[in-house]
């Protein structure tokens, strides 16, 4: 998918959503236990009930890894589900990887190409050679960790060196690299006041923003701070949305839960125009 | 297992080798893709030529995860034999994973629990509740990665803040995490001098050491700079050792060159002695 791509879908569905399908056996309702493959049964009803209220869904691997084999083919139901039924759905393997360079172009081919991701999320820790072999594929994308959401945030990536701190390092850097038209890059909600100094190195960037709701950032916060002229944010949601309940409504207590969110994105995106 | 078990292996093999089985299917013999899993198939023949030889398995995750549902078997089925037939093989799975909290947890039972892999290494920069979950599983060992073998180690790991370069602060961090007597630490062969540094810092720590032979780093100057009393390294050495030769003879050529590297070790060992 192109950015120009992603960019008219959420002019069309008044939306900027990413439901994160983050699924995990012990909080879905129990009766889709029952069934062969009740993660991709939990994400094919969530899916049915939220496609057209958000612009992009985000399995994070490491829910589909724990349940081993198995797991692997539930994700791969799962992303092939998307790509068939909703083509127009920005997909983002949440996988945080991250090697030397001929170990990350097969991380690169397993999601971008096999499992046919149109992004995957890289953890910047090793540097440029680890990185630009994601960005070697046309019309996908290379989602960044730059400021996360977690605590732990503030160990390393806020460390000041030079005048700057490690995640501003970290997204100069990486414009310099080959193919940086392809980056975008994870910054938590849960820090809005960042996004006005992210916005002065990457003003045309896709920043995806994990931490709204759950994690207590503020949806309204992060939109005056960090959105640009294309929107250039994804907002995800994970647990909000997908264990609204956990009944036999689960996928329309999710959708309910997705629609609030939307609402308040069509809101915005009203102000702004 | 503990890490006096693994010290007590060293001891008795006079070894510290660490044979990384990253298994590309265009690298291995040509006879070998006949057969059902190829992939497994080399890695048992490697095995069974340099357990004696070797204290420590890594298979690097990438190369399974790029063949998608078959590579997770052949890695599924490659730990289960090193467990198996040889119990005292410290493995690493070398996943270089990180994510917020509970979800580190699903990665840490997936390569700790359901694998039984020994180890895993994981990525610093979310930093302590990111790494925390991998420390809670008892006699298992989580190797962060500190000062990588690759180019882009310079980009971000050497970045001075507060008079100190990051990979050493995220080494001095990392000592004040929960249970970080779990920890183990990945440094770059590459760049010997380091040793010297790191050593004042965890004097008692195994490092894990890529980038000896293929990348150019030089035993002879890492252990001069980087053993401890309990020799505290594990050197690994992948395409060096598993691609000696692509014909029927790899496994045979494979021993040799494993054998050539354990001898050095064992010279050394008897020099310090």
């Amino acid at each position: 998918m192109t950015t120009q791509q992603l960019i008219q879908q959420i002019q069309q569905k008044k939306s900027f959503l990413c439901i994160g399908l983050d699924v995990d056996l012990t909080k879905i309702p129990q009766h889709l236990l029952e069934l062969e493959d009740p993660i991709f049964e939990f994400n094919k009803a969530i899916i049915d009930a939220t496609h057209d209220l958000c612009v992009s869904y985000k399995p994070n691997t490491a829910f589909y890894e724990a349940y081993g084999i198995k797991g692997l083919q539930s994700l791969q139901k799962t992303i092939d589900y998307i790509n068939q039924n909703h083509p127009e759905i920005f997909t983002i393997a949440d996988a945080k990887r991250g090697d030397i360079g001929n170990t990350s172009t097969m991380y690169a081919k397993a999601f971008l190409e096999d499992l046919n991701f149109d992004s995957v999320t890289v953890a910047p820790y090793m540097g440029k050679d680890s990185v630009e072999p994601f960005l070697a594929f046309k019309n996908k994308h290379t989602i960044l960790l730059a400021l996360t959401s977690n605590e732990g945030a503030f160990d390393f990536q806020t460390k000041v060196s030079e005048g700057k701190e490690l995640y501003k390092t970290v997204i100069e850097t990486s414009k310099s690299w080959k193919n940086s038209e392809n980056l975008m890059y994870v910054v938590g909600a849960t820090k809005a006041d960042y996004f006005t100094e992210i916005r002065k190195i990457v003003p045309d960037s896709f920043l995806l923003v994990p931490g709204v709701g759950a994690q207590g950032g503020s949806l309204q916060e992060v939109c005056k701070l960090g959105m640009n002229k294309n929107v250039g944010l994804l907002i995800n949601s994970s647990r909000g949305i997908i264990y609204a309940s956990n009944g036999i409504d689960f996928a329309q207590k999710a959708r309910e839960e997705a629609l609030k969110l939307k609402l308040e994105m069509a809101l915005i995106l009203k102000s702004i125009n």
